[in-house]
């Protein structure tokens, strides 16, 4: 059995993270002890939250402790069970973090069907990611039929389930996205209507004219510009289900941003909904969002793309690049061989 | 029949309104035309959206022009009838403005059974008000059993009503309100659990400890300082049902609340959701309002309290006291006997 290595959080960030705040450790493989398996991690997902759970502060779930295993949602093998719901040989969706190696008593591991779709697929477009893009969008935006769907990140592994769940919708789907290259993958590949890019000076002009109906689904994700140019063009009775705000994760102090002052007399007006979730409130539709989502994928109405960094040293910087925007589609990281 | 009179919009405010911006005008009463009904008003519902119909800017409806006259609801006696559906002495809920005498087709008329209930509810507890408070609290608000719900302009018509409605269904009330007086009128009369004052300095110190268990429904009518104390204190998936900000409705410029800055963060990690409403946007729901309210009253759960001015010329000082909080129960101004 290879030597196991495992990254913690060596520090909190003040800011933007930097390879400093993450450690390297080699350490034993762990060894399973009754009811036990041990688990040899295949697939990293990196993902936005993870920015929160490396500081302190009110969040939804505990940070994690400095020393500590960074968290992850992983695809491992099942390399030696003493668990009989489990096989050698498994493949199982996990949270083993960021390590090679991690045991597990079996509670919250689900099985992966190899045959089904690319394993990767369970930390993506039919995982977390794409989960939280169904619920948000669906139960939360409620898209109709020749109705707007603005989404940033359009080219990462929320925004773009998003808008082409919108499609198959019948909206219409707005993205945004950092440069040329990504914003034309997102019209041409994932078939929105228009993609802008948020580095443009003039974004809220661009904007405009690309929702020439206004604005009626506004998936946040990112905050900022972005919601500084959504703000005024938000319809009467539109929706925002707030997922996530990248652009402030590194924030140092507070932003008032500039709606700030007319934001309640907007909602007002306006009549809108702004409401924030997390996937795990919406775990009674799993298995809706697998049998459509899934469905979609093999009709191709639903795309993804990955950006796969190797080996688990390179987590730290592909997660630093995530939070800039250097990726482009889902981020993984390539730990171990899909057979070892 | 006696000269009529009408109150006009003589020019907008800038910031709270001042009695200059109205004037009073004699005019002949107008003669029905054919399928007309001329209106004799009795009573005139003086509520803080008429604020917004004074001022041009964004609205859900075009404000009142210079020289119009001002928008109210009323409850009315047909006095003339060339509609068929209409007879002489027929009571009616009216938009008849702030003025002796009107015209209507019949369109939007309600008739009123003056046995059932005072007549006056019909612009109070069992009309707009009512149902404002109704369908924001049970719709948005969704209180559930042993959950704290708060409101502010809690002796108010709105108010008071979304107190005793959340007790009714098992939820915690805690009223603000302006002054001892009120405070203890919301308390002893209204079965509201506690009543704070809003001028009191200490404000959000007295609202913690009002709320042990924090807030789950924030029935938001005014804005301000009591937001300000609110927010903080709003437990993870709370609903802010949005109806009113009469806080904020003489500013002369966006006032950029302390919150701002953390706003979206809050929504984010707390599962927030803030939403904007009218009553109209719940038409639908009017049925089951008037079969459950009129029930409560009937049974001494949901009391109500009145506020008259009399005489039409009373209208502009009282609604600008309105605005100031001057009022203790729903503002209304007898324009003329219940029988001519």
């Amino acid at each position: 059995m290879p030597q196991a290595k495992r990254i913690v959080l060596a520090s909190r960030p003040i800011g933007e993270p930097k390879a400093s705040n993450f450690r390297i450790e080699d350490c034993a493989p762990p060894t399973p002890g009754e009811g036990q398996v041990l688990l040899r991690t295949i697939w990293l997902s990196l993902d936005p939250y993870m920015r929160g759970r490396m500081s302190e502060g009110p969040s939804y779930v505990p940070p994690v402790p400095v020393g500590g295993v960074m968290e992850a949602g992983t695809v491992c093998e099942v390399i030696a069970s003493n668990n009989p719901a489990f096989a050698k040989g498994d493949i199982v969706l996990a949270r083993a973090g960021w390590q090679t190696h991690a045991l597990s008593d079996g509670k919250g591991l689900t099985k992966i069907d190899p045959r089904l779709a690319p394993i990767s697929t369970a930390v993506g477009a039919l995982g977390m990611p794409g989960m939280t893009a169904y619920t948000g969008l669906l139960d939360i935006g409620k898209p109709q039929p020749g109705e707007t769907v603005v989404v940033a990140a359009a080219s990462g592994a929320v925004g773009s389930a998003v808008g082409q769940i919108a499609k198959v919708k019948g909206a219409r789907a707005v993205g945004i996205a950092g440069g040329k290259d990504k914003c034309d993958y997102v019209r041409k590949e994932f078939g929105f209507d228009a993609c802008l890019d948020h580095r443009d000076p003039d974004l809220a002009v661009r904007l405009k004219d690309a929702c020439p109906k206004g604005i009626d689904v506004y998936f946040e994700n990112v905050g900022g510009a972005v919601f500084e140019a959504v703000f005024p063009l938000l319809n009467a009775f539109a929706r925002v289900p707030v997922c996530g705000l990248i652009a402030h994760y590194n924030d140092t102090e507070a932003v008032v941003p500039k709606w700030a002052g007319s934001m309640m007399r907007a909602v007002l007006t306006k009549r809108l909904t702004i409401r924030g979730f997390i996937v795990s409130d919406f775990a009674a539709r799993q298995a809706d969002f697998l049998r459509d989502m899934s469905g979609w994928v093999r009709e191709g109405k639903v795309k993804y793309k990955e950006f796969v960094t190797e080996g688990l040293e390179s987590a730290p910087e592909a997660f630093i690049g995530l939070l800039k925007g250097a990726n482009f589609g889902k981020q993984l990281v390539r730990v171990g061989p899909d057979r070892a």
